[in-house]
């Protein structure tokens, strides 16, 4: 008679973090990982632009060459991959298969093309959209990166633009307020337990 | 330019909160009242059902005569009804429609008959399943409870057991664990939290 009433179908998650560029992807997966309150795997991406001042390879990146993304190309190796600001960027599907294998839910930060990608390939992905509150903060943001140049800023804002509308396309939407990212993490992490206690669960499949 | 960027539309939720007698629903809406973490209005049922020991009509129930139930279901008065053990239960939609219209989120508990007659008529309806770890710890909260006859107690079980095939129509299933109503609770309002996040969040009417 034990378990009889467990239908609980503790499958792992594939998350999908996306919005404009400035929104604070990072700094709130940083915060997500300090927590440490629902462990994840968060994929790597492989990208061949140049690495920043404080970025660490194989952490925040894997950086590669130009050849070295061609190969894995070639190879079939990726999950998907976008040409941002003439850069490569893409994320293994064996990284992503592994980690779903051993049990552990799967973070990935993208752009809103490699989101819109992988929901494509993947429907029991979950994507949300993170956003600022209106487009003034999204550029102090950027600005305060200090690593745009005004061109480079100007770009990014008019993609920006044109990536919001496609913010309806996302399961939830999660504002990044300025001074309140305890409260956006907050958010994240109901929506993962949440989505846990599904009814019907799909199993996500790559 | 100002909330541009805005897209998020708080709407309020109707959350139908169900699962077999003896569960804990009333413990866990205590619970969550008395955090008061996510203000709701909580929908007080009308009852022919006689008044219990600690039960404070108006709170707990509405509890009203069979010529008075009878009056309501004439009128046209209640969201639904079922009958219970050979008493009446019912939810008025003026109660439901008043609390989402000043913007608040409301909260019905609900048998299993009365969540699924709720989600027919008000498919935005979000409905959460609450259940026990196995059969046995129902058994014991049921006993332990000392309202029901061996009798009464027999055919709650064999209700039980039929109610757990409805649970896959849910949208959430939610453990009820002995000695973790406090978990039970961050789960609910987790779902609650993440819900008000939807990206294309259904506006509910009735």
């Amino acid at each position: 008679m034990v378990n009889e009433f467990n239908i609980l179908h503790p499958e792992p998650l594939l998350i999908v973090i996306s919005g404009p560029s400035g929104v604070g992807k990072d700094t709130v997966l940083h915060m997500m990982e300090e927590r440490g309150e629902y462990p994840f795997h968060f994929v790597v991406t492989a990208t061949t632009r140049p690495i920043r001042k404080n970025e660490v390879d194989g952490v925040d990146y894997f950086f590669v060459s130009h050849d070295q993304f061609a190969e894995m190309i070639e190879n079939d190796e990726l999950f998907e991959y976008a040409i941002v600001y003439n850069d490569y960027k893409g994320n293994s599907k064996k990284q992503v298969r592994d980690a779903l294998d051993s049990g552990k839910d799967v973070i990935m930060r993208l752009d809103i093309q490699g989101a819109a990608t992988v929901k494509k390939e993947v429907p029991e992905a979950i994507l949300i959209f993170l956003t600022t509150e209106d487009e003034e903060e999204l550029v102090n943001r950027l600005k305060a990166r200090k690593t745009e140049t005004s061109e480079g800023l100007k770009l990014r804002i008019a993609t920006a633009r044109q990536e919001l509308k496609h913010a309806k396309y996302f399961d939830y939407i999660v504002l990044n307020k300025d001074d309140a990212l305890d409260e956006t993490v907050d958010t994240l992490e109901a929506i993962i337990r949440a989505e846990h206690h599904r009814a019907n669960p799909p199993k996500v499949s790559l």
